[in-house]
Formats: structure tokens, sequence, C-alpha cells
């Protein structure tokens, strides 16, 4: 089974939206995991390191998922025209286009969300009608070939539902067992209906201008 | 709160021990991140892309808190006095001592695991006494200046037990919302004591060639 995934990286990516789903879908017996950038040059993440990428988007091979991250770094990645193109063009042939977190506004942005049921991160939800998406509440939303998934950790359970949905549900299972995935968080706030209304109030607050930048660049693509 | 955050890079890492840790830890209120490896260059990962260091051994500032990740790279990491220097050189200073995964064996190497209880990834715990250590059996251990965390994706559970202890359970909370922790494995297979036999058996004997490796190797340190 030589599955090709494709991830996509552009400056200021929220790097875990990447390492999570690269670390559990990389995994797939016989998968080919490529990492391209605009050029080859490493990529600067929101935790201060960079990543660098393995292929750039003129040589990598056509893949069979393609699989594109978010963070803040989306405001300028949703105006540069190589980047949007390489994930249009990989998803007229992939069987797979995929985000974590706001990379589905890049997906939008390729004309993959139109019509479709979708998700993103919690903050950012109100953008995808913009794409003409529907949003579904859940942690990973599969519409089709379109599997999208919530904020930041969410790309974990992404990477196993979509290994289950490839590989199947053993290899899915022995790949969890291999990275003793079996969550424990000491505190339960991770989503908004959840979290302490105070919370809440104060991580939204930090959101709020983040998401109206967003918006009027997506109004203007 | 201007805490330092160092965390060990070393070839063959597996990455999401050290991204999972780094992107919960580099949230902080003015902590200030850096990445150390033993020289500048892209150190490779186990998913066939590198990360590039911020720093290196010698010109790593004293760090506050220490982080030590793991992976197959763990076997030549282990007889590398630089590294293994280096950790030693920055515990001693250190408020807190840590790891994620394998990651505990270097620890170990460093003459910080004596007489401690601390754990690393299920599959390799029988390695702890072979530092003088006692395997408590919990994702996140704490003994003192100690901190270790299980299996790769413990990290994440790590990194919010860590925030907490350092910035307070408000700001760790925050943190788990910015990042939409909430955890939804689609299987129940993360530990040998949840999952299928049959798993347990295949994803167990995958790893007994490494045991006996590393056990070899820490025998003649």
């Amino acid at each position: 089974m030589a599955i090709k995934l494709a991830f996509v990286l552009f400056p200021n990516l929220t790097q875990l939206d990447f390492t999570g789903a690269v670390q559990v879908l990389s995994r797939i017996p016989g998968a080919e995991t490529h990492v391209a950038a605009k050029t080859l040059a490493p990529v600067p993440t929101d935790c201060g390191f960079s990543i660098v990428p393995t292929t750039d988007f003129l040589t990598c091979p056509q893949a069979d998922l393609i699989c594109v991250p978010g963070g803040h770094g989306v405001e300028q990645a949703l105006e540069d025209e190589d980047t949007i193109a390489f994930v249009a063009q990989q998803a007229t042939a992939a069987k797979y286009a995929s985000s974590v977190c706001t990379g589905a506004l890049l997906l939008g942005a390729a004309g993959l969300l139109n019509g479709k049921k979708a998700t993103t991160h919690w903050a950012y939800t109100s953008l995808l009608p913009l794409f003409g998406a529907r949003h579904e509440d859940a942690r990973v939303v599969r519409d089709g070939a379109l599997i999208t998934a919530g904020g930041v950790t969410a790309g974990i359970d992404f990477g196993f539902t979509v290994v289950a949905e490839i590989a199947g549900e053993a290899v899915a299972r022995n790949i969890q067992l291999g990275l003793e995935y079996d969550p424990k968080p000491p505190f339960e706030n991770g989503s908004p209906k959840i979290a302490s209304p105070a919370s809440v109030i104060k991580v939204s607050a930090g959101f709020e201008n983040r998401v109206n930048i967003l918006k009027s660049i997506i109004e203007k693509l």
C-alpha cells in the first residue's frame, strides 16, 4: 500500500497542526511522506524553530492525500498564489483533500469547500460560510473526499480517523498503541462547550482581531 | 514571568515527543524557547523532515526547564558524550529536568534518575531500573525537580501539567482552549491496559528488539 502523503508548509504555521497529523499518518505501512513548501528553505513555525521541507511545490509528486495545517500564517498564505494553486492542483487528483485547524481556510481559497460540510478551529468557524461551506460541530468532519479537523490537537484524532479509512482499523489501533495515544488532559477545558466561562471569554477575545483580519482578507479574494 | 525552556534535539528523534510538548509550553506568557542540538545543522526526525535548532549545546543559555524527547535515535544519543553532558550540565542549575517517551533514558544516562520515580514509553519501562529509577505507572510522573512523561503523545498532557505548575491552572486552561485540546480518539487502544490483546502482542513484538538493543547499550555505559 504505497500511499503518497503531501503536507503543505507556509511561514508561521502552528506547527502541531502539522506535526501531530504527520506523526500518525506517516506510520501507515508503505507511506511516502512529502513535506512541501514554496521553496526548500526552512519554514519558520509559531514555536521559534523552523522545519525543513522535503520538496517544493514544483517538484512534489501528486499525492493521494494532501493535508493543510493552519496558524496565524494563514493570513499571508491565503494571498499567496503559489500556495493556493498548489493546494488546488494537488486536490484535483488526490483521493483526499484535508486540513487541520485554520488550514480549512486555505482549502476554501482553493475552491474545495463550496457546498461542503467542514470544520476548523472553534474560534474561526464563522468564516467557513464565506467559502460556501456549512460548519459541522465535530472534531473531524468528512464530506466525500474532503476531511477537515478542528483546532491544532484535533490533527491527531484526524490522523487516526484517516489511517483507519486508508489502512483499516487494526492498523490504526496498532499505531495508536505505538504512540501511546491514551490522552489524559489534566483539565477539561479544551472546547468552548466544556471550558470555564471566564476562560472562553478571555481566549475568544484574544482571537477576535484575528477573525476580523481573516474575514476582510477572504472577502477580497 | 520570563521562564527559559530548553529542548534537546538529536538525530532520529520521534518528533511529536518534542513538538507536542513545545507547542504547549512555549505559550506560557513570557516563555523563551530554546531548541538545542549538537550543531546548528537541521536535525532529521523519524517523519522524514528535519528541524532546525535555534541554538547549539555550547551557546544555549541556562534553562529553567530542560526537556528531552525520545525516539529510536536515543540509541545513538545515549553514547554521545556531548548530548549527555549538555543534559547533565543544564539539569544542575535548571528548576526542572524533564523528558517525554524514551527521553527518560537520556536523563538516566545523565545521572538524573537514580533513586527517583519516573516513567517512559510503556514498552521501555523495564529499562528504568537500570538507571536506579522506580517505574510509576502514570502518564506524567513527578519526583521533585524531575518530571517524566509516557510515550509520544503523553508530551501534550505533560505540557499542560507543567504549565499549571509554572504559571498556574488558569493559564494552562486558557492554552488548552486555544489549542482545542479536547481529545476524542476514534479508538480506545492507546495503552496496553486498554488495547486489544492482539494489538498488544503485535506492537510489543515490534519493540522487543529495540528494548534489547537499548539494554545492552545501557549496561555498557
